[in-house]
C-alpha cells in the first residue's frame, strides 16, 4: 500500500509514473475530443469555434483519466471509455464556461487564458456551453460508445443525474448564494460534494457501468469518487490560500475576498490538510478488492495531496 | 380535406375543436411536468423554484400537441407520448430562459410575466435553463417513457442532434449575428429551420420513434414538422409587425427595431401570408396517408394561418 506520510513531502519527481500516465490519458481524450467536436462551419461556426477554444484550453484532465482507469479494472474497451470521458469532459467544460460568466463567478482568467466570454463574448459562452452539455448527451447515446442500448441509457441517466438540479447545478446555485450565508462544514461539504463531487462520482461509475459490473463495484467506486472529490476540494483550497495566479493560472484568494466559507476557513490550514490526508487514506484502502490494478487510482490521490497547481 | 380560403378569413369561433383539443393537451402535459419537475428542497431550492417559474407560464404548448397527435396516429400509449413531451417542453423552455438572458435577446417580458432573469436573477435564470435542459434527458432516459432501451437512446440521440450546434442553438448562434448582416431569405430559412424547425421536426418524429414506425412515416412527419416550423415562424413575424404587445405578452417591433430580416420584411406583408398559406397546404397535402386521424394536425396549421397571439 501507498506509504502516505512519505507522499506528503512528495516532490513532483515522486509522480514521475503517474504524471506520465495523466499526460497519455489527456492526450488521448484530447484525440477523441477533437474528432467528435464539430470543425467551425456555416453561419453558425462562431459557436463551433468557442466549444473547441473552451475543450481544449490544457488541464489535467482528471474525470478522463478516472473514467478511463475505472474502466481498466473491468477490462472495458479503451475506445469506449475514452468517448465516456470525452462526454464528460464536455460536460465538466460546458460547466466552466458558466460558471465563468459575469452574472456566476465572473472571471476573466482560466488556466492562463481569457474565458470563453472573454475571447469571445457572453451570448456566444453562454451558447456554446449550452452545446456542450447538449453534445455530451449526444456523444453516450451513439453506438460506438457501447454497442448495448441499456448501457448507454443508463450512462446517460446517471450523467443527468449527476449533472442537473440535484447534482452539479445544484452546488453551483448553493455556491452563488454562499457569500449570504454563514455555511458550517456540513453545508460546505454539501455544496461541494454536488458541486464537484457528483460529476466525479460519475466518471468512476461509468467505467463499472460500461463493464457491466454489478452494483457492489458501482458503489464501491462511488465512495472512492466521493472521497477522491473532497481531497481534490480541499487541496483546491488550500491552492487559493497558499498559492500564486501564476502557478494556478486562475485568480487566488478569492473565496476570501468573496466572503466564502471553507473547509480550509473553518478548519485552518493544518486542519484541513489532516483532513484530506484522513480521506486520502480511507479512499487507498476501499479500492483494496482491485489490487495492484487500482494503482494508477491510488498515486492519484497522493498526487492531489501534493499539487501545486 | 380542410379548406385553406374558409381558414384565412376565419374566426377564434371556427376553431373550436382545436382550441379544445390545444386546452386538452396543454393540461395534460402541465401535470406531467408538475409531475416531473422536483419541488424545491434543500439549500439548491431557488433553482427548482426558478425551473417551475419559467415552465408555467401557460403558452399553447405546441410541441408538446404535436408529440401527442403524432403519436396517435400510431397507437402509441399517451402516457409515454405525454413524457415525451414534457422532456421537448423543459428543452423549449430552456431555449426561451437563455434566449432571453442580457447577453441574448435582453427580453424582460414573456407572455406577459417578467423573464426568469427579472423574477430571479441572471445566475440563477442560467442555471434554471442549464438543469431544463438536463432534465430532458434524464426524462428519456427513464424506463417510463419507453419500455425499450433502444427507443429511448433513439429519442436522446436524435433531441441531442436537434437541439445541439448545428440545430436549435446553431440558430440562435446566427440569429445574434444577423443585426450585423444583410441575410437574403436563404439564410433567414435556414436560420429559422435551426432555431425553432428543428425541435418541431424532433417532436413530431418523437411520435414515429415511440410508435417504431419505419423511416418513411419519421420522413413524412419531419417533412410535415418543417413546413409546421415555416408557417409558425412567417405567422410569427406578421404578429410583430400587425400585433399589439397586450396581445402577444411580449414585445412586439423587435425584429425592425434591431434590423433583422424576415421572411416578412423581404417578401412584404402580402408576400409572406400568402407563401404561408402555399406551403401550409403542401403540409396539409402530405398527411394525406394518415386520413381523418391526422385532421388535428391539419386544423393546427390553419389555426397558425389565423392566429392573434
Amino acid at each position: 500500500m501507498t506509504n502516505i506520510s512519505h507522499a506528503r513531502t512528495g516532490t513532483p519527481d515522486s509522480h514521475a509514473g503517474l504524471n506520465a500516465a495523466i499526460t497519455a490519458s489527456a492526450k488521448a481524450v484530447e484525440a477523441v475530443l477533437d474528432e467528435l467536436l464539430p470543425r467551425p462551419h456555416g453561419l453558425h461556426g462562431r459557436v463551433h469555434e468557442a466549444m473547441r477554444y473552451a475543450t481544449f484550453a490544457g488541464g489535467k484532465r482528471l474525470r478522463p483519466f478516472l473514467v478511463q482507469h475505472c474502466a481498466r479494472l473491468f477490462g472495458v474497451d479503451d475506445a469506449q471509455a475514452l468517448r465516456a470521458a470525452a462526454a464528460i469532459e464536455v460536460l465538466h467544460t460546458y460547466s466552466l464556461v458558466h460558471d465563468d460568466l459575469p452574472a456566476m463567478d465572473d472571471d476573466a482568467l482560466r488556466r492562463g487564458r481569457p474565458t470563453t466570454h472573454i475571447a469571445y463574448d457572453e451570448a456566444t459562452a453562454i451558447l456554446a456551453g449550452d452545446a456542450l452539455l447538449t453534445v455530451a448527451f449526444e456523444i453516450l447515446s451513439d453506438p460506438k460508445t457501447h454497442p448495448s442500448a441499456e448501457v448507454r441509457v443508463q450512462l446517460i441517466a446517471r450523467l443527468a443525474e449527476a449533472a442537473g438540479s440535484n447534482g452539479m447545478i445544484g452546488g453551483q446555485m448553493i455556491d452563488m448564494q454562499a457569500p449570504d450565508r454563514r455555511f458550517g462544514a456540513e453545508e460546505v461539504k454539501l455544496l461541494q460534494r454536488l458541486k464537484t463531487g457528483q460529476l466525479f462520482e460519475f466518471s468512476c461509475e461509468a467505467g463499472a457501468i460500461l463493464g457491466k459490473r454489478p452494483d457492489a463495484d458501482r458503489e464501491r467506486l462511488r465512495l472512492y469518487a466521493h472521497d477522491f472529490g473532497l481531497v481534490f476540494q480541499i487541496t483546491d483550497d488550500l491552492l487559493d490560500v497558499t498559492s500564486t495566479a501564476e502557478k494556478t493560472g486562475k485568480a487566488v484568494g478569492k473565496d476570501k475576498d468573496q466572503g466564502k466559507a471553507t473547509l480550509v476557513s473553518l478548519m485552518g490550514l493544518e486542519g484541513a490538510r489532516a483532513e484530506a490526508e484522513k480521506i486520502a487514506r480511507r479512499a487507498v484502502d476501499g479500492l483494496g478488492p482491485y489490487g495492484p490494478a487500482a494503482d494508477d487510482l491510488r498515486a492519484l490521490l497522493m498526487f492531489l495531496l501534493d499539487r501545486d497547481s
